[in-house]
């Protein structure tokens, strides 16, 4: 069977385009001569339409969004996601479904068993999970159709506190009762630095186990924090990658279940390549899909705003990214050249604006109730301020989005200002530590300087009082990461981090920092996810509690 | 069978604390001849404790601290709710349990079956449902003990969209298969202020329908958003309310099963009172639990920010509520001497910040980059950023909690500026449409004026602009609030609002902006919850959806 594997980038709601998407590319696999084409999960809303799927109308022109795809089904079938209305007078009003459309109709509808609702994950909020088990029979083949999480009953884990079976179905043991000729998985499975492995992991784990080809189906594209990086794939019955589609780009390919000849894969780069293009499409969708076309940011000449900016260029192309260099007497020469090189690599528009007559006018006022006390953060967070509401004036004036720049290191441990430098419509490098910002710094310097090497070296700062580095307030980062990423990603306790050789009084210091800062990650930006635990509602963490370590 | 109803307030994670509350109730329970006392539930570790359930040291502390609590139950029982291990190889780790004490160790375990996902709820993420339907007997007694959700098996229902019974299951079915004596519940039931009224039928309704008496106990209290307001209650077997504790604090009462002859119910106030009442527990317990004492707030003259000034007097007293008055150019004299007077009633101290200069300032700065245009909204924001800038300044140098002053009706339409008016550490009123806070303002001054009448009556503005009024920009009051609860509380779609009686360019213009400012609400501060909709992560919208109204 000639199978067509549309590999698309949807905009959550807008059916009318992602209905028009869905429908090019059934004509396309039709005159390539495909019997089937399989789309993703929820392609015809757009993955995850979160609380949209309580709202009636919303599931109405779903449904019918698939009606209408289903009259293009003629010589051709096709597979596509949308929800379905559970039609029990119990349980969750909506199925999460995959819907298969031939002879110009909806022709079976299957729904999906397992459903995520972990991390970023949600879909028992609006999904009664399916008990039943019915296979696809088409053109004489026995195909099990499922979604997504239906071929994760079995999941890595990040500690030995979590679990590997969080679910007490596996929808493949019931579906394989009878034999299949083919699994189909239509899926929106998030890109995160590691999640490539694992999935594949998967896919050739559940081929191999059930001796059955899988033909798997992913999105690609962004949505706010999430990007899907694409990756579909076709894999044989021995658990061998055939067919491999781009990643984070859209792709289409027919393949032949009979022919398991291995095409060439690609030679897929490292993680810090994989970042930066996971990002570059993160910032691309966010402005497409929010109707956006330019981006401002605040370039202080240290690497975060430098790697963003590059980021920024590559995603939306040097004219429309416009940046502001604000320094203030702290700031040094070096910052402002550092800064002034990199706009003109990157042939960005940039201006300066100085704040320290700003600065000066907030302590002149405040100065009768602060008589008598020392400067300090107050005094600090005053200029963090004073720049974060220049940056918005630009982006409200032109009608830019503000991008942030906060690293998941500094997000972490709260080293920013609420209101200052925190400040932004989507925060491009808070999934991303900062020794990983200074890996993707040297990764865009591959081909040629593009952020000065100045920029690269310095000791960071944030260049709020005389002298100030990072480091006075914080471990260095080699060790500050270290110790998140066994706290954050793993999950791991104190005891077990200081078990790994961190220091105990670091461990404590930088957990304490972290669960202090509750309160600022609340009302942080979106941040681009990247790895398999970023802040956000990913992660949820009651504000009030004292939960003491 | 004599049963104390033991009505907490809880700490989330702070097991120590919990611990030696729930200890001195059974103290007391026990001299005061109770054969058993009952707690809500996840009393050990506070509800909501979130992704803190994933951390294995959180876990095995609230186990532990269930075991120390068993050792102090002699001559006495308990019923305490905390997480326990799922033992299964399968399914989620955790159930959300009730742990049964009795002569110093646990004897018994049960499990919530229901496990609501959905609004500001999301513990499918964390737990896994109950199947078995083991009985308590004690005394003699056949006792179905239930967890929260359980007896909610037929729920309430905001529009023709949403069902009833989301739940396959009903716990209570299950259980009544043998004869009972009694039901328990333990609860962590949340305060909204038609909550009441649903709880009071549900409770009633099982009662009568089961003709089994139900003693129900509820926490009190607030942690960060959620606003638990205790109620806790005995039925009779006929569904009629026997007892009722208190609303809104910590209270404990004895009950004798045989004795259902009614005591005399407290009158319960009209729903501002109860707001009112929710506001200010609210404020108090986010103080209390973060370890915060003072607050500070911007006072504008206006009724919102008057509105707060008293919650926040009236939850943390005078000593400790300092405000700014901030006025610039198009600040009317009279605001000031209304900002004054209500500072004055209050006893709180205020001083008066200039911002013309600082505004000055930036806009000078600026001028190169803007020349030629107009200006406007990007002015009128630079103004609430330099206020919002001036409150944090305050209230980092003197430790004080910054109260944001936003109502619902505002935060809806994005009628005002992130960054700036925005800003604050909890937003008192973000749930309380202008309507209601204008009730909110007659309900404070029933015993005498504290809000200035001109507060009251004058037409409502920002004051960005000269002679601007709210209704530059919106609908009046009566009209938005009647089109937001529509959309925002009862889901209904545009055609149905339309329906109801508005007009339809107000209605879709309406929806447009609450749309539009999803990405403002991201950013926002946590919001107490008062009503059965709030923003904030019990209404989950994607950033970038494209759904036209």
């Amino acid at each position: 069977m000639k199978i067509a594997l549309a590999q698309l980038n949807y905009h959550i709601g807008n059916f009318e385009s992602n209905r028009k998407k869905i429908i090019a590319q059934i004509e396309r696999a039709k005159n390539e001569g495909a019997d089937l084409v399989v789309f993703s999960e929820l392609s015809v809303c757009g993955y995850y339409p979160q609380d949209l799927l309580e709202k009636r109308e919303f599931v109405e022109r779903a449904i019918s969004s698939v009606e209408v795809i289903a009259k293009s089904c003629n010589g051709i079938a096709a597979l596509v996601g949308a929800p379905s209305i559970n039609h029990e007078n119990k349980g969750k009003k909506l199925y999460n479904s995959a819907y298969f459309l031939n002879d110009g109709k909806v022709e079976q509808v299957f729904n999906k068993t397992l459903l995520p609702t972990y991390d970023i994950f949600d879909e028992y909020r609006h999904f009664e999970p399916n008990q039943e088990f019915p296979v696809l029979e088409f053109k004489g083949q026995k195909i099990a159709v499922t979604i997504c999480e239906d071929i994760w009953d079995k999941q890595p884990t990040s500690n030995s506190f979590a679990r590997e079976r969080i679910y007490s179905k596996a929808p493949l043991e019931e579906l394989s009762k009878q034999p299949l000729d083919l699994i189909i998985n239509l899926s929106a499975s998030p890109f995160s630095f590691n999640q490539e492995d694992y999935r594949k992991g998967i896919l050739l784990r559940n081929a191999s186990k059930y001796s059955t080809p899988m033909v798997y189906v992913n999105q690609v594209g962004a949505n706010t924090e999430i990007v899907f990086d694409g990756g579909s794939m076709f894999v044989d019955g021995n658990g061998e990658v055939v067919q491999e589609l781009n990643y984070f780009e859209e792709d289409f390919r027919i393949i032949d279940t009979e022919d398991t000849s291995v095409s060439i894969q690609e030679n897929r780069g490292d993680y810090i390549e994989k970042i930066h293009d996971a990002l570059v499409l993160g910032v691309r969708d966010y402005f497409q899909k929010m109707g956006f076309k330019q981006a401002t940011l605040g370039l202080s000449g240290g690497i975060d705003s430098a790697v963003v900016a590059v980021l920024a260029q590559r995603a939306l192309g040097s004219e429309n990214v416009r940046v502001l260099l604000m320094p203030s007497k702290y700031s040094s020469d070096h910052s402002v050249k550092d800064a002034e090189d990199l706009a003109k690599n990157l042939g960005i528009q940039y201006e300066t604006v100085h704040i320290q007559s700003i600065v000066d006018q907030f302590e002149t006022q405040m100065a009768p109730l602060f008589k008598g006390l020392d400067a300090g953060v107050t005094e600090e967070n005053i200029q963090a301020r004073a720049r974060g509401t220049l940056v918005m004036a630009l982006s409200n004036k032109f009608g830019h989005i503000l991008l942030n720049t906060t690293n998941k290191s500094e997000c972490a441990v709260g080293y920013g200002t609420l209101y200052g430098d925190m400040n932004g419509g989507i925060a491009v490098l808070g999934d991303v530590y900062k020794t990983d910002v200074f890996k993707l710094a040297r990764f865009m310097n591959k081909d040629g300087e593009v952020i000065p090497e100045n920029t690269i070296v310095k000791p960071p700062s944030a260049e709020l009082r005389p002298d100030q580095k990072d480091t006075d307030s914080l471990p260095d980062y080699d060790t500050l990461d270290g110790v998140l990423f066994r706290y954050i990603e793993l999950n791991q306790s104190p005891e077990e981090i200081i078990e790994a050789g961190f220091e105990e009084a670091v461990v404590r210091r930088t957990i304490r920092m972290v669960n202090n800062n509750e309160y600022k990650r609340f009302q942080a930006a979106p941040i681009l996810r990247i790895s398999s635990k970023a802040f956000g509602f990913g992660r949820m963490m009651p504000l009030v509690a004292k939960f003491p370590v």
